[in-house]
């Protein structure tokens, strides 16, 4: 053959890749910049050497088998501690209903490929986690957003929706896929009355909820929720996550649903099991954790930095922006005034030695553009005050320029 | 709502979920069985006090930045590694052609995702490895397969059929799944000839060459082969995986391919890394394993089992049954006259005490009822001979079974 081609032939690929990551990774690297953008976890609180003696253990007493495909003990202990830990938020699940996963992230793939043809309607919330939205995309979805407010979603909206399509003949959601608790990027909890009536719709209009309840575990108030997975066990794909109650890095999550699913998701990983070994760590760690008592730390921790970054913004920003106060999770998010656009106002910020998420990552349709997450979890409290005060001059800046332009260019309306 | 479903409607999943697993987990549990069935690797291998040592340097050295989303130095430890180990079989690959992922099935299932659209066509080989026909099928492809014979897949046959759709036609392949070393379930090995006629052809019908070379490193004989992604890089997505070189628990393999069809693989991913803990661990263990003894072990090991299972077949089937000499991997594919069934013969030999893969698994069709697999990986030697000795006592007691149906149903055909 004569006519060697050096790059491959990209019209070949499936049409529903998107071209772009749904986010791009920060390219900032000075070593003074505060990143207020990415959700990362406090490191302070990674049980190091409470890990140190699991990977002994589960190496010594068991290796030969732990590093085999399936795992020695490992991955049952870990469906049991899920199993009480499920049950103890109100979710009764027998271990065939858990599928752990790598992180919740594939729980969200593994569920959109589960019930998605290219086509099919997905539901979301806007804003909502921008990874969830790209493996949508990626399963050839056709997206719709519906607002939150303080209580969650407006889940009003949605009954509308569904009797619009209904009245019309389209097409009705396959899934609707939702945070209930301390919403990332919202920050906020879904109420009650409108988990049941969501429930209640699912129902009716015979759709799958999925609820990621990545941050269930991080409540700095107590207040606890029935979750929709306890409300419509079977209309609902549950995710949960190891990522922010022991550390990103071990890349476990996992699922609850009905066994039917359960069964079908395992047919989606190909008879693969996730990490058994990183698995076996994590059992002898669960088996030596206080786990309350670790989690109290890292609730303590997490709402005081909540705290710092509360009273930085009403501080520094006061009046100019406005935000729901989580009551968990990692994330604030912030509203600024309609001409606002913090996509625009991102470089800026960065020359300020500050990063956060523009708004636009999380609506399906790029809008958004006022708004902009940022999170609290990962910086010192100190970092985090001084984070916030970098976004104001930011932002002061960014105001000036706007300014600035409007009256260099006078004739442009 | 009164009318509670509890059980969840299965009809709004997607309808390319195939009903059953690929391959049926066995269920024999006594503890005397020898399992020939599954491709475990020899545990007595795996490099565990390495391990250890690697896991505490891991969490010692650079434990919050190892346990964080992104991990510190091991991932880029490990994707120089690949590198250079891939240079080693003329693979030359810049780092951001290379995927880290969860073992070599992922891979394959990511390729499907990266190609595929429902009704598109993939050709594999016949027989070929199970998930990766369970990959195909999820993403709704229309699968036909081509004859293996001592050198590999018969790529002559594949010509025909591509001259033959061109002129019918009918569509081609959007990609070719080859498992060319050592093949699972095969244990044959491409000839160099048939190599370069693929890549010729991959090249002018434009599709695209997943190579699967998750045995390559086992290699028994010394001959080497030159790689399908070096002899059409822009047309291979090269396929390899630590599940037999280090050990199958820790769940980690790679794909290489040009750094456009990378980063879109990347986008399938979500933005989530593969278990970057792990690949901290396995970086220090990489650092302090000489590799190329580590695979000197493995290779006499896999080798004398080889020797002892095939001397055990000559000596209990002798010409009962025919089989290709595996140059290397961990599987022998047995093939008995057209009148065994081997599924049907399944039952027996677990009575007899001995497990193997029945040859219908690995046809996308469920044909080749007459071959069976072997796994000479991962029991004692001693044990793989008894194992043998089981199979023919089943063998002859199946002949006997199908003579005296014969004699009872005389007026049957």
């Amino acid at each position: 053959m004569n006519s060697v081609q050096q790059v491959p032939d990209l019209s070949r690929l499936s049409s529903r890749i998107p071209a772009a990551p749904s986010i791009g990774s920060t390219t900032v690297s000075q070593p003074n910049h505060i990143h207020l953008s990415f959700g990362f976890a406090a490191d302070s609180l990674f049980p190091l050497e409470a890990l140190e003696q699991s990977a002994l253990q589960a190496i010594r007493q068991d290796g030969t088998r732990a590093l085999q495909y399936s795992g020695a003990p490992g991955p049952r202990c870990i469906l049991d501690w899920i199993q009480r830990r499920a049950a103890s938020h109100g979710i009764q699940a027998g271990t065939a209903q858990i599928l752990v996963t790598n992180g919740a992230t594939q729980g969200i793939a593994l569920a959109a490929q589960l019930l998605l043809e290219p086509g099919d309607e997905v539901w979301v919330e806007a804003p909502t986690f921008f990874s969830a939205l790209q493996a949508f995309r990626l399963c050839g979805a056709s997206i719709q957003a519906f607002p939150i407010d303080g209580d969650g979603v407006q889940v009003d909206e949605l009954e509308q929706a569904l009797i619009g399509a209904i009245r019309e003949g389209r097409a009705l959601p396959k899934l609707f896929y939702t945070m209930p608790v301390y919403h990332n990027p919202g920050g906020v909890t879904l109420s009650l009355r409108r988990r049941q009536q969501l429930a209640d719709l699912a129902r009716k209009y015979n759709f799958y909820i999925v609820e990621d309840d990545a941050y269930a575990e991080l409540n700095f108030t107590g207040q606890t929720y029935t979750t929709l997975y306890e409300l419509a066990p079977e209309r609902t794909i549950y995710l949960n996550t190891f990522s922010k109650i022991i550390a990103p890095g071990i890349r476990l999550g996992w699922m609850i649903a009905h066994p039917l699913l359960v069964s079908r998701l395992r047919i989606l990983m190909l008879g693969s099991s996730t990490a058994v070994f990183t698995q076996e760590i994590v059992a002898h760690l669960l088996d030596q954790l206080d786990f309350e008592q670790h989690r109290e730390q890292l609730i303590r921790h997490y709402r005081s930095q909540r705290d710092s970054m509360v009273a930085a913004i009403r501080s520094e920003l006061g009046a100019q922006v406005s935000f729901e106060l989580p009551e968990g999770g990692f994330f604030l998010w912030l509203t600024f005034p309609d001409t606002v656009n913090t996509a625009e106002m991102q470089p800026i910020a960065e020359q300020h030695g500050v990063s956060y998420v523009a708004g636009s990552h999380f609506y399906h349709d790029h809008s958004g553009h006022n708004h902009l997450r940022l999170c609290f979890s990962y910086c010192t409290e100190e970092r985090l005050v001084e984070g916030i005060s970098r976004l104001a001059a930011a932002y002061r800046e960014y105001q000036e320029e706007q300014l600035h332009q409007g009256a260099d260019i006078p004739m442009r309306y």
